[in-house]
């Protein structure tokens, strides 16, 4: 099966992070004028503003809310840790509800010198205490996997097959996987775990950058389409022989890319996302 | 199992990397003194000096050599660099097998942008083609699955399975596993691996540092011994479960401790593997 060429920006999504530099109203104005079809709300995009007006504003652009980001770090030392993720994670649904975000990103959270299998485990149980209130909201939730270089601090859900087996056990129609390119090119069972994902209908979201040769930062050094190594149209590919039909979404932490002017940016942006992804 | 408490340093080995600024003859001078039993040599160690001489010195320090570090890099877009990493691997078995070391620590190898199951293709080809060479000259070889974050550039082994996978296929009692805990404490499947492979007799060697948080550089902010997040002590145990009873070799890159004094780190190395390793 061939990739299918781009041909508009109608499935392209971009996540405030990517511009960080801008405000959300300036980024709303940008990605709407560029015809950017969706956009992905970033937390700190929200701060000092109310999240329906936001909506609102948003929605009047003419631009599509994909998810907002993020929610999830569930695992604690001390239960009463725990208990403050849980409802930071219900307050960050009710903040979805008001925005008119569908889904949620969950970055699931790992302890520093915690086993993984007790972090995974605190995950499962932080997910599961927050599904009501996400089903009523109605909301989804998206279990991210993060790179195994963030498996000491930031996710205890490395693997696509891990983020499959919290959705198994867990099964419920709110939740699913976000696919991003960056965390799980390297997966060697990433093809079989899409397609097992996809035929449960579970893909929620798919995130797009690239990986560059060298990498000099753990966090902020990701790279455009198309300027690194990830086999990105053949993971698209997967994903959409999986059944996915969503947006597309460019999520790009990059010092340099932020330390350069956002408009030109955005344009190799939409060229990189026709060309190269 | 509980994991044996160390005693002593009888199954101690340090890689000169570890020790960076100094000599080898400096190297071998402080960790015969430090009562420490192994060392392995890394090839930059050896520069400007006769292997064979090389060896008879450490030997007559009585220090045990433990490996060579390393050879691989096998595989290249075309087939000439492929043949010529090919004859610079069969060099390398030379100058182990002169330098009096038993054993060679496989890098295998990537290409940014060659997707991984060529490179994958090409490191068993390469492996194959020097594997005659390596018998004759009693050097065993050791692939060292490297972490996701090397996959672009370093090496397209990146799991215990993956590493396993390679010994199956070419099944030499000359090829085996270096379980390197840096690389591989966040692999899901590492226990039931570490076993398959142990059940062979194909672990060869195994490497300690620790993962510091945060990480602030991609190869050279290793941490030492219980600094960090790795769960040192249980990956020893299913080691030495799985019949593992060779040299604990301890390998960090670290700009931070190679600008401290070097006597100083050594003794730090010292109380750190009978504490935390």
């Amino acid at each position: 099966m061939e990739e299918r060429p781009r041909r508009d920006f109608s499935r392209l999504c971009i996540h405030t992070i990517t511009t960080r530099p801008w405000s959300l109203e300036r980024a709303v104005e940008a990605y709407s004028r560029a015809g950017v079809a969706g956009i992905s709300v970033w937390r700190f995009s929200l701060e000092g503003r109310n999240p329906r007006q936001a909506g609102r504003m948003i929605r009047e652009a003419g631009l599509r809310i994909v998810s907002l980001v993020r929610g999830g770090f569930f695992p604690a030392l001390e239960e009463a840790g725990r208990r403050k993720a849980v409802e930071e994670n219900r307050r960050i649904i009710a903040e979805a509800h008001e925005l008119g975000a569908p889904l949620i990103v969950l970055v699931c959270g790992a302890v520093p010198g915690q086993s993984l299998e007790e972090s995974r485990r605190q995950i499962r149980e932080g997910i599961a205490a927050v599904l009501p209130e996400a089903r009523e909201a109605e909301v989804r939730l998206a279990v991210e996997p993060l790179h195994p270089m963030y498996a000491d601090s930031r996710s205890a859900i490395n693997t696509m097959r891990q983020a499959n087996e919290v959705c198994d056990e867990l099964d419920s129609p709110c939740l699913g996987v976000a696919v991003d390119v960056y965390h799980l090119w390297w997966d060697p069972d990433l093809e079989r775990e899409i397609a097992r994902c996809g035929a449960r209908g579970r893909i929620f979201a798919f995130h797009l950058c690239d990986w560059r040769t060298p990498t000099e930062d753990l966090l902020n050094d990701r790279a455009l389409m198309g300027e690194g190594c990830i086999p990105i149209r053949r993971i698209r590919r997967w994903v959409e022989a999986a059944g996915f039909s969503g947006f597309n979404e460019v999520e790009i932490f990059s010092d340099r890319r932020w330390a350069q002017d956002q408009e030109t940016f955005l344009k190799e942006i939409l060229a990189a996302y026709l060309k190269a992804s």
